[in-house]
């Protein structure tokens, strides 16, 4: 793209850098921003770098947090001893913005998969036993996309928490086969949160 | 959008106030910056800033640029002498990609359209007059959208250009009616621009 001005064809690039922006959006993104006062765009860029900067992961549940411990591990209306295990932050958000669910969460921060090189050592996995250890977890809900992978995790986390005095279960089939959970629709996530299965149930009809 | 930061929350705001962006994309740009390095996050926002603290607009032609005069007006390999007037900034940046024209620009900054508000005075008119009295311009192309908005515009220039000794054109049809110059492709825009005609032809098919 030819620009007549660098500065122009700079701000364009870092646009285009982004996921799903092309040269053409990028442009527009910029054009936009320049008919913006300065003020308006200082803050887009401080907003955006201060995110960056700032941002923690929550020593407990590995969530993004603007402190040590996030705002939901630490609420004291939220039911802590119900842990939702999730893949990522964005599935965190997907059942959160479903409103339906009040306990507390461990992100995974990914999933089983030889094929990607990601084994268990990878993943949050022990701090989630020490927590269900430690703090007198009482039920922990697999909330992993049903894709082969995620029933690779499940199986392997069960095995580790098959000892412990913890209740695990399933989100309800609801979400087909193969799908990602944070593109469920928020009434489909309410409502498999709130027909969990015990393990047993969703392994035997494997 | 319920997200368990305050600084993710801010930032997908940011996001989600430019053009086309919706809360489920900015999260998604959000999420995307959280992977990156720190200074690439800096970086991004840095030259964003300072793309609209340093840009100005070229004294001559009001493009976008980098110096008082752009790059297009200060140089000495186009065509000083032919001016391809058009409505704004986009328009310049789509025929320059067409890479076919060697003259210069001059950007009106809008159209003149009286449902908007937008008369005359508020568009770069007097400062083209000045430009073709003052600098022995030889030919104006009209490369102003062919939509009701931009034939008025050109009659309106037209009255004004026409006891100067200067050829006025227009760009040739080849954009639909009601198109915007903009979305045209490189070659429609580059031969519209080879084919350009005579004002007065322009007029006599209306
Ligand atoms: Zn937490
Ligand atoms: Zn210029």
């Amino acid at each position: 793209m030819i620009v007549s001005s660098a500065l122009i064809e700079n701000a364009v690039n870092e646009f285009a850098k982004l996921p799903g922006i092309g040269k053409k959006t990028a442009l527009r993104l910029v054009l936009h921003l320049l008919k913006q006062e300065t003020p308006q765009v200082e803050q887009f860029g401080e907003v955006i770098t201060r995110m960056r900067r700032q941002i923690k992961f929550c020593k407990q549940c590995h969530n993004v947090s603007d402190d040590d411990v996030c705002n939901i591990c630490a609420s004291h209306t939220r039911n802590q001893k119900l842990v939702c295990v999730v893949e990522s932050i964005r599935d965190v958000i997907a059942i959160e913005n479903t409103q339906q669910f009040n306990g507390a969460y461990h992100v995974l921060g990914g999933i089983i998969s030889p094929i990607d090189g990601i084994g268990p050592d990878q993943l949050n996995i022990h701090t989630l036993v020490e927590r269900v250890q430690q703090h007198g977890v009482e039920e922990v809900i697999m909330a992993v996309s049903p894709t082969i992978e995620g029933d690779t995790t499940i199986y392997y986390l069960s095995k580790k928490l098959k000892d412990l005095p913890v209740k695990v279960t399933t989100i309800a089939r609801g979400i087909a086969f193969g799908g990602e959970l944070e593109y469920a629709d928020e009434m489909t996530l309410a409502r498999s949160l709130t027909n969990r299965l015990p393990l047993e149930n969703y392994l035997q009809n494997k």
